[in-house]
């Protein structure tokens, strides 16, 4: 049964074999823990990070939150082997598990130093310059951004079990704010082993950080106008929080990244052959294999020219066929499982219905050849490449969260726009193209659609940190579908957690203000 | 029967007398207006702001939208007497129809200026500076800010029907959004008018202005994901176009302006007969009277040390005594009605309510004097100051939108943040002192509760633009109960109405995409 972490202590929940849920190793299928949180003080814990957490993080300036960052950081640096091998258990590739744990690490490190060199040594920031605000120069306008006296409950998805809540952490430390987090049960206990080595290191403040095991929507009722609510999961669950009675009456900030359906286009210029054809596909395989497709930012609709199909489809199909899939702690595994049979049957449920208007052009959803384990005990899927009608609905609307994606053949550019739009707000596209006319053409257009747009070519194809990665410096969150959120976008991720306050006053109080407390 | 706007035509609604509501005259009683949606092309409305609106502001540059808003502004200003006029009928007083007409006048100003001098000549924004993501020099991040290619459906409070929509309009159009207004009943007239005027100058595109009078509900089923939903009003009304299905389902950016129970502070350090005590006194009434308190920002709660409490009571008292109640016309009259009686009835409930924790020290809910009308015909009441015990919930909870204010002495300084924050979050609060450190400790508590401070002293008492006024420099909004809104605070009023989109691109990429189009 796994622990939470609640007021600084392990807690073991009172549920029986019974009431909780198992949790199964993706790729064995065997029993690895057992999930709930019965019987957890959850308003305990929130009271917690209220008297605790929250006035020891606001009590620090901006460059010494950046110093706990760095202490997290290295506590986690130095046990990450044990993530690693843990990832494994959840069916990731040894590759899977650095972008996961190595990622969050440098999200940690990348807030740090963002933060020693952008924010002041101070509790809050004074955003200026000041304005005068009437005849006289008494009577100024400013901006003041301060800490909220509150708590973030993070409610994280399953498929970065420790990225995620590294990722939340690092902004919510900087804006002062403790952290409540959930961990995701498919995988909660990654994110468990990630929680203890922090504990363990004793770096944070007491209640700085508490993890909820379980359940954690009866802590909803205990959100107040001060807390933060951050998600990052399913459309579906987005909008249950979202409208979540008590959150909706303490108007809780609320911040969702939600799956979306995102795109890589190739614009029209490109040949096949080329350099940046090659980019383009090694992009889209990428995409589909890394964390066996697994990523909220992973690409599902493949847009290219009518013209370019036959070509992209058998490049994509000869590089799929070169991925191993099996056990990710064998040599020469590429790709692994899904996190868990009932997500290889999500997986297979779609894809199927983005064949009714199509074709499966790689792959079979119901085989899949593997190494060193047993495909019906663990979660493992074929590499799915489907061909289908662009002007179908499901291909833009069905979202296969494992390694599958769709061709979608365009006309002509208004075609490939309209296209892009209907995947009704996206976290992330990419577009590979030399032709700098066409490409401003198409981003002035598809940039409104989107939170993030990843634009390949000749220049850049060999620095491009890929597709699917979210960066620090960078927004994550995107319109529409998305569910319209936004994190990270450097110190931005911060201030949009804090409280932004007009204020009208003289010269010498605003000094007063400004000044370190 | 008033006309609504759409497709750049004026449209009867097909109500009869029975299904339409009636509007009064605020001071006579007498029939305005009847107001219905019955029958109005709400579809058609929408497809028209996304295909010819939409567009065509979309195609202008920040420079060229700004020259809308002057157009607009000019307009407005040439025939703002019939409003002042007409906004007699709704109880205000010349200054009262000043402060929504020429106040409306002066948002669309200063915001042309900003966008002049702050936004490129150009239809989007990039935001800089570029960032180097990886080894090399050509794959670089950074943000374009791009217009959304939806619309900004304005849900607008009935306090200020010319301020509210031209406030949200000046935003809108800078962004590159057209707007469909719905006006709010008891003052639809004057927003029906003023649109009048702005569609009889024709100085916008074909359906970047519409207007709906009457109910707007079935519209928020047409909203889409590129749409804004702004609304000012209720906390009630927010909850409940948040939790929309729709509103939910797209992800429609929401943007709440909601009352909140606004507190003004006397420190410890400002003795009565001071000039900064006058001040407070000054700052109180106007904030009683102005619109006969009916505006979101007024200060309803009065917080004074216990030893200042009687000072402050004979002061407020005896400067009410001298405001003039009755026609709004009439000479000499400094305070109208409020816009209706059944709002005269609320106000009187809410007071009862809070007086059942104190007692009334000046004014008479249920008797007032007036100048010029009949007392029972017309909206009126009598200013209401009262004294309450600071402990009790009712005067930190309930708002009487009237021309009504609770005193409430506090202890000590952890008594003053404890009780100013049990307002749940604010739009705005004034704080009266000189002592430098009191302020400033004062502030760095109440600032995460607060959209806007109004931090008054002897250097600025003279050049304040007082409590209740918003700003376009300044941030209108605020957390909690205040609905968790942001307008205005200069372009970022204008930024967030549109989609940031982080780009990963080459230097020749961007140089393209930083032109002007």
């Amino acid at each position: 049964m796994l622990q939470s972490y609640l007021q600084d202590t392990w807690v073991t929940p009172t549920a029986t074999e019974a009431s909780a849920a198992d949790v199964h190793d993706a790729v064995t299928g065997d029993l690895v823990c057992r999930v709930s949180s019965e019987g957890l003080d959850l308003a305990g814990a929130f009271t917690h990070a209220r008297r605790a957490g929250g006035p020891a993080l606001r009590a620090l300036t901006f460059h010494q939150r950046a110093d706990l960052l760095d202490a997290v950081a290295a506590a986690v640096r130095a046990r990450r082997e044990e993530l690693y091998a843990l990832s494994a258990r959840a069916g990731a590739t040894p590759t899977d598990a650095r972008y996961d744990v190595d990622g969050g690490i440098r999200v940690l490190r990348d807030y740090a130093m963002r933060a020693r060199a952008e924010l002041p040594d101070a509790p809050h920031l004074m955003e200026g310059p000041a304005e005068r605000l009437a005849r006289g120069d008494d009577f100024l306008g400013v901006h003041l951004v301060t800490p909220s006296p509150g708590l973030m409950l993070q409610v994280n998805a399953f498929n970065f079990p420790v990225w995620a809540p590294l990722e939340k952490l690092a902004q919510a430390v900087l804006a002062g704010l403790p952290s409540v987090v959930k961990a995701a049960t498919p995988t909660a206990y990654l994110t468990e082993h990630l929680v203890r080595i922090v504990a363990d290191a004793g770096v944070l403040p007491p209640g700085a950080l508490q993890l909820v095991v379980g359940s954690v929507r009866p802590a909803l009722d205990l959100l107040r106008e001060q807390d933060v609510l951050s998600f990052t999961g399913s459309a579906a669950t987005a909008e249950a929080l979202r409208t979540h009675p008590n959150v909706v009456a303490c108007s809780v900030r609320f911040n969702a990244e939600a799956d979306s359906v995102n795109a890589i286009v190739l614009a029209p210029d490109v040949t096949p052959g080329s350099p940046l054809f090659d980019a383009f596909v090694r992009e889209v395989v990428t995409e589909m294999t890394v964390k066996a497709g697994q990523k909220c930012t992973a690409i599902r609709r493949v847009l290219v020219p009518g013209e370019r199909e036959p070509a992209a489809l058998d490049a994509i199909s000869a590089e799929l066929a070169g991925v191993t899939i099996g056990n990710p702690a064998s040599d020469g595994v590429r790709m692994g499982a899904v996190v868990s049979l009932a997500q290889r049957d999500d997986v297979r449920a779609a894809v199927r219905r983005i064949a009714e208007s199509g074709r499966f052009v790689h792959g079979d959803p119901d085989k899949v050849r593997v190494v060193d384990a047993d495909p019906e005990r663990g979660a493992f899927l074929d590499t799915l490449l489907l061909s289908a009608d662009p002007d179908a609905a499901a291909p833009h609307e069905v979202e296969p969260f494992g390694p599958a994606a769709t061709v979608l053949a365009y006309r002509d550019t208004a075609h490939a726009t309209d296209l892009i739009a209907r995947g009704r707000g996206s976290l992330a596209a990419s577009v590979v193209g030399d032709d700098l006319a066409w490409t401003t053409a198409f981003v002035r257009e598809a940039a409104p659609w989107h939170g993030r747009l990843h634009l390949l070519d000749s220049a850049n194809l060999t620095q491009t940190t890929g597709h699917g990665s979210p960066l620090p410096a960078l927004r994550h969150g995107g319109p529409g579908r998305a569910g319209g959120g936004s994190e990270m976008a450097g110190v931005r991720g911060v201030v949009d957690l804090m409280q932004r306050t007009a204020l009208q006053a003289s010269p010498r109080l605003l000094d007063s203000l400004g000044g370190a407390s």
